[in-house]
């Protein structure tokens, strides 16, 4: 069982989407959210429950499956978009288990350079092979040029994204 | 701003996304996500700079908004999925800036009626309305037809996760 976060995004998600009087737009970003939602919380359920690790240690694994050569720990921070401090205790986790080694810059004898490790590689890729059956079989209910629709649509709401961060 | 946590879903979205060696179902979804969670963050940012203002908290008041008789604690903490000791603190904080009124249960002195106030609805009134205006904006890119046909997909996904929850 996950825990029920206070702060999860748009829990009303559901309930709102059926009320006739949200406009348009709203309606959209409900539904939205709410398949989103859905598909992140049994991938998560998944990795715990079927491999018992969590999406960070799985997001920060996939980055280094492919960069062999290693990643420094600040560019990887970057790359995952999360703190120096809360990706060390990641990391730290990750290495205790034997799927990523850490070795200091020569150059720079306060930055880490990440690397994964033979284990850390075959583990990846069996979670993530699984996680790909998960999610195939999520979206197995829509018709293959339905899918194909909806990720050029969604290709479409990006852009627009885009355009209207630029206009605030 | 809003800090950065290590356990947001997937972070690596924008990254995987490109990478043509992805499953298409992967593809798809990490696109989903990347559109999720670019309103989802914009929404938390403007009602934290704009209105000093919370989702949690948004989505307590607009479930009592259409609810003027009010609910019971237990009720609405079903309805938000969220747990009762978190979402009494969430409405303890409401009550302070005065938008709901808690009141005792006569026929069951250890549960709690809440209950919006004028000045709760007002504010969420207000704020509705301009959250209704961010979201159209982000989806002002669209051509009209296109959102119609993305809710319309987002319908199909949504019958698609029943179906594969049902077989899991």
């Amino acid at each position: 069982m996950e825990p029920i976060l206070v702060d999860s995004p748009g829990t009303l998600a559901e309930k709102h989407e059926d009320a006739v009087s949200e406009p348009a737009a709203v309606r959209l970003w409900l539904r939205l959210l709410t398949c989103s939602m859905t598909i992140e919380k049994r991938v998560r359920r998944r990795l715990a429950e079927e491999f018992d690790t969590t999406l960070p240690r799985f997001d920060v694994l996939a980055a280094l499956d492919r960069r062999s050569e290693g990643m420094m720990m600040g560019e990887l921070s970057q790359a995952l978009l999360v703190t120096n401090a809360n990706l060390t205790a990641l990391a730290r986790q990750l290495q205790s288990l034997g799927y990523l080694e850490m070795h200091r810059d020569p150059n720079d004898r306060r930055s880490w350079l990440v690397q994964i490790t033979d284990s850390g590689r075959t583990h990846f890729r069996e979670v993530a092979t699984e996680h790909h059956h998960w999610i195939a079989s999520m979206f197995a209910g829509m018709k293959a040029d339905h899918s194909q629709q909806l990720y050029a649509l969604l290709a479409e709401l990006k852009e627009s994204l885009a355009a209207s961060a630029e206009r605030s």
